[in-house]
Formats: structure tokens, C-alpha cells, sequence
């Protein structure tokens, strides 16, 4: 495995056939290669065992080449939910190209089990990093990584005592402003709000971001409801608000699972979505646009937050090749579960 | 953290204040414990920092105490297919209570990129062994792994030639021959068969257990068409076989994102759904749950699965106190994409 000389940039452009700036946009997972191109080069790249930064493989040795994703929400959250494996293929998208891997920890919601978790995954040098998602109010993370001296980004905004250095996040307000124009114009009064969990940051201030919006539009103060982030709930709190006389003309969920499972539910009760109740998600998740009708929804960009992290957490520990990608403020994406008209 | 008498299982017992039967079953992984006392006996083995295995305890300084698992289908697959997202659920709930961490790998297709990921994994001793998912035709990873000397699991059948020790899979026929039945006793004798790629074993099993349990039904010849395993194929597929006077009066779909694909385009060009044709998929993965109506579909086993690809691995790794789950062979769940009657 010695070589005489160390291999470069050079070697892996020329057995490609491409140019330096075309393997440097291939090894920081940038847009504007055509697959095929990039194919060549990362297997180039690998034929030759290189990667961008001379200072990784110098260290290398006494790096894991690994990045922590401590997710506390129990093991089938990602089966539930396809926000976090949109954020994973996001933060692979840069990670996979320089040979760094993602270690996933799924745990229980047990807080001693996740501290725990953290501390020996440093401890015992088993990953380089960590990718910090869903901040609390309060979040006892931040001080437990400080302590043990490991190197974090955050996904999402933190609490407002709590001061993170890299936080990776899509301003919800720009895209809930469209939709509370968008909503208001189609004539919608009664609005109701389906939020997630209370305890998550990005709860609250999505659900303030639509309240805002909805005012600064013109539009009605709209009712609030709490549930968990998940299909069943979303039923329920669906079945309940189409069950009295003044039901709400369009349902917002705080995510696409709810409004996709929320809007089976309308149909089967015998409402026609948009038609009888509109329906709004949020996250622009793939499934969305699977389902007939298609979900309306406020699109985060979370491939790129995936990706940004990641990048953010590799310059943070020491390669400053990787560019961070920038991060799309949420817009709203129109779909048939507003605006359909059968008639 | 040096300690005087090394911890017991006696110890998390009489922390957690449980039997050391309901310890070995909570870090097993095992069935029969409620909520409240798993999490209490996992926190008491994270306090004391014990895990089960003295062995593995010993060798935990030359362990990565991780788990690789490398997919070949690009980064965005996590995302589109819920399949990885159920498995890796199942084998977190193995990996998680022992501390193991499961590292994940998504690459895009380029061969060569695949087999140098799992010689850099080997070589830096970054994982401990492989979990393979989706065995191809002539799989060149088991002659791989086995020259690299790296332990490994397959979920899913090898193809005929290839000889492979730790197998885990539902057996599609079971599922297969009750679903038969149920669309035989139902009438129909159009029946569309959407396959996925044509070099994935499983895509050909699949599709001959089907054929062989309509014919063992006494029902007609499936008509076969192959499909990427993804929503945007699914619903060009559909709109192919509907927009024919002799049009199926079901589709059956090799998986389930493919068939809530196929249902929403099919009630996208005003067909009702089962009506004026039914829907199944195969998987059983929650979404199929969520929609309206909710799909019909063959079930693995897909978290047990996971489950005891991790636990097999984990014993080939010498931790013999993991206990290996049964996996069931696939069922059939009847919902409203075949039974609806809405008249």
C-alpha cells in the first residue's frame, strides 16, 4: 500500500478523463455533473484510494471516518417517518464521495440511554462528529458535547438560551407566507392547525410562523390542535374536527405523514379533499406526490440541510475543501389537495 | 474506570430491580416486556455500563462494535422506498440495547466504488461484519467478503449458484398463494403483474411464486411487466395497462410504493379504486396504512428481518448470548384496495 509519490488531484482528473474542477465538484457532492460523469470520477477516485483533503489522510489513522446520527425516537421512527432518511440520503450525498461513514443510533426515548450513548461513541473514538436533529426546549445536548469535546452541527433552531454555532435550517416563514396567501385567496375561514409534539423547537415556532403569516395575510386566527407526528394521530384529530357542524374548510398538519394519512381519512369519512376540506402538509416528502390527491405543502429543503450538515460537521473537523451547500428558505408547493376541482 | 469486581448481570438486575431473565430479554431484543421496565433495565446496563457478553466485553477495545450496511441503489433510495428504512428499524432494535451502531453506507451505483467501501471498511477495521440486502444474479460480494475475511449476513435468497451460511427471508410463497385465492374467489381474470428490475433475485422469485400460486388457484396466466421499484415507473405502468379496452381488474405490484403510486395515477384518470380495478402491493410497509383506500398487500416480516440479520451477525461476531427472532414467512393482509364496495 506504500506509494512513492502521493496520489493528487492530477492522477484521478486524467484517469477519469475530466477536468480538476470537475473531480472537485464530484468529491463535494455539488449539482451540475451529469451522473454518468460523476460515476467515473468517484470510481476513479476510488481505484486510485483518493480523497480531497491532504490533512484527512494524513489523519486518517487515528480518525473513524465515521459521523454520528443519535436519533431518539424510537427504532421505527424511520420506517414512519421519511423526514430523517430525506436528511440522511442528504448528509450521504456528501459523506458517501469522501469515504466517510454515517453511524446511525436509533434509540428508545430513554435520556440516560441517549447521554450514555454519546459519551461512549466519543469515548471510544467511534465516531469523528455528530449530527445534532430535532433541538428541545432546553436541550441538554449541546452542554454534554461541549464537556465531552466532540465536534456537532445542529439541524433545525435552537431554544433561545441555548447557543449552537452551526445550525442548519430552513426559514419556515417564507413559505408559510405563501401558503397564508395562497389559503386566504381561495376564500378559506375556518382554518385548523394539526401541530406536532409541544416539546420540539421547530413545533412551536412552525405553528408561530403560520399564525404570523396567517394574520399578516389577512386571513383568520386559526384553531390549533396538538398530536403526535404520526399517521394514527392524524386520524384522530382529523375524524374529531370533521365531526362538528362548523368543521374547518382546510386542515394544515405539521407534517406530510399527518396530511397524507389525514386526508385518507377525510375521504373515507365521505369528504372529498380538496373539495369538501383542503389539506396541507409540511417537509415535501417523496410520498407526497404518490397519492391522489397530490399534498400541498411547504417544502423544506431537506436534501440540502442533510448535505449542509454534513458538510458543516467535515469542516468543522478540519477539511476545508468541502463547500457547504447553501440551504433554500422553504417555499410552498401547490398540489391537488387545494386546488382540484372535480367539478 | 477501573472497578474492583467486574458487573454482572446480578447488578443491572438489582438496579433496574427486575429478574435477570427480564434483563436477558430486554437486551435480546425479545418480546413480552412492558415499555416502562425495558426502559428501566436499559438504563440501568448504560449506568453500570454493562452489555451482556463478557466475551464481547473483552474484546471491545479491538471492536468497532459496528455494523455496516452498504447500498448500492444511490443516495435518494432511503428516501423513496421505506423497505430499508423497516429493515435497518429491525436491526437497530438488535444493535441499539447492545451498542452497536449500525453504519450505513449509500453509494451510487458504480460497482467499483461498491467493492473498494467494503475493502476501506474492512481494512480500517471500521466495521465488524456486513449485513447484504438484495442478492443479485452471480453476486460478486459473498467471493469478496470471504477473500477480505469480513463476516457477513444476507437478507434475502442468494441466487441458485451462490452459496451463502446466514440467509434471513420471508418466504414469498405462503403470502403468495393466499393472495391468489383471494383474487381467484374474487373474479379476476385480467391480472397485471408490475414487477421490480429484472437483475434482483428477489424480482424473479417473486414474480414465479406468484404465476405458480394463480395456476395452483386455478387462476388465469399473469401478464408481466417490469418496473423500476419506483413511484414515477409505477404510474407510467399504470396508465400504460388502463388506457386499453381490455384493461386488468387488478394490478398486482412487487412493491408497495409501487402500487400507492399505481392507486393514486389509476384514481387520478377516473378510475375507482377497487371498483373498476383493485390494487396490491407487497411489503406491507406503514404508508400502505395511511392512504385512502388502504392497500392489500403480500407481508414480510420485513423487522424481524432486520432483526435477525443483526442477532445472526452478532453470533457469527462470537456473542452467542444474542438470540436469533423467528421470521415468519409472508401473509397476506387483506385491506380496502381489493374489498372496498363502495355501491
Amino acid at each position: 500500500m506504500a506509494s512513492q509519490r502521493r496520489t493528487t488531484i492530477h492522477d484521478v482528473a486524467a484517469l477519469a478523463g475530466v477536468s480538476r474542477s470537475a473531480v472537485s465538484k464530484a468529491m463535494n457532492g455539488q449539482e451540475g455533473l451529469a451522473p454518468g460523469t460523476r460515476k467515473k470520477i468517484l470510481a476513479a477516485a476510488a481505484t486510485l484510494d483518493w480523497s480531497p483533503s491532504p490533512a484527512a489522510s494524513t489523519l486518517r489513522g487515528s480518525r473513524s471516518r465515521s459521523v454520528g446520527l443519535v436519533i431518539s425516537r424510537g427504532p421505527d421512527l424511520l420506517a414512519a417517518d421519511a423526514f430523517f432518511a430525506v436528511l440522511i440520503a442528504g448528509a450521504e450525498s456528501v459523506l458517501a464521495p469522501r469515504r466517510y461513514g454515517l453511524q446511525l443510533h436509533l434509540l428508545s426515548t430513554a435520556q440516560s440511554a441517549e447521554s450514555e450513548t454519546y459519551r461512549q461513541l466519543t469515548r471510544d473514538r467511534r465516531v469523528d462528529g455528530f449530527i445534532l436533529t430535532e433541538s428541545r426546549i432546553r436541550d441538554a445536548r449541546f452542554e454534554l458535547l461541549r464537556e465531552l469535546g466532540a465536534p456537532f452541527v445542529l439541524i433545525g433552531e435552537p431554544w433561545q438560551d441555548d447557543r449552537v454555532e452551526h445550525i442548519l435550517v430552513s426559514d419556515a416563514m417564507a413559505g408559510m407566507r405563501d401558503l397564508a396567501q395562497h389559503l386566504v385567496q381561495a376564500g378559506h375561514r375556518r382554518i385548523l392547525y394539526v401541530g406536532g409534539p409541544e416539546d420540539l423547537v421547530h413545533t412551536l415556532r412552525r405553528r408561530e410562523a403560520f399564525a404570523r403569516a396567517l394574520e399578516d395575510a389577512g386571513g383568520p386566527l386559526p384553531r390549533v390542535v396538538s398530536a403526535a407526528f404520526d399517521a394514527k394521530d392524524a386520524r384522530r384529530a382529523t375524524r374529531e374536527a370533521l365531526a362538528v357542524p362548523e368543521r374547518p374548510t382546510v386542515i394544515v398538519y405539521g407534517n406530510d405523514t399527518m396530511a397524507i394519512a389525514g386526508a385518507g381519512e377525510a375521504q373515507r369519512l365521505g369528504f372529498r379533499v380538496p373539495e369538501d376540506v383542503a389539506v396541507v402538509g409540511y417537509d415535501n416528502l417523496p410520498m407526497g406526490e404518490w397519492v391522489y390527491p397530490t399534498i400541498t405543502t411547504v417544502a423544506q429543503d431537506l436534501h440540502a440541510i442533510g448535505a449542509a450538515a454534513a458538510a458543516a460537521l467535515l469542516r468543522e473537523l478540519g477539511d476545508t475543501s468541502v463547500e457547504i451547500p447553501p440551504v433554500a428558505p422553504s417555499t410552498l408547493v401547490i398540489r391537488e389537495s387545494t386546488t382540484l376541482d372535480r367539478a
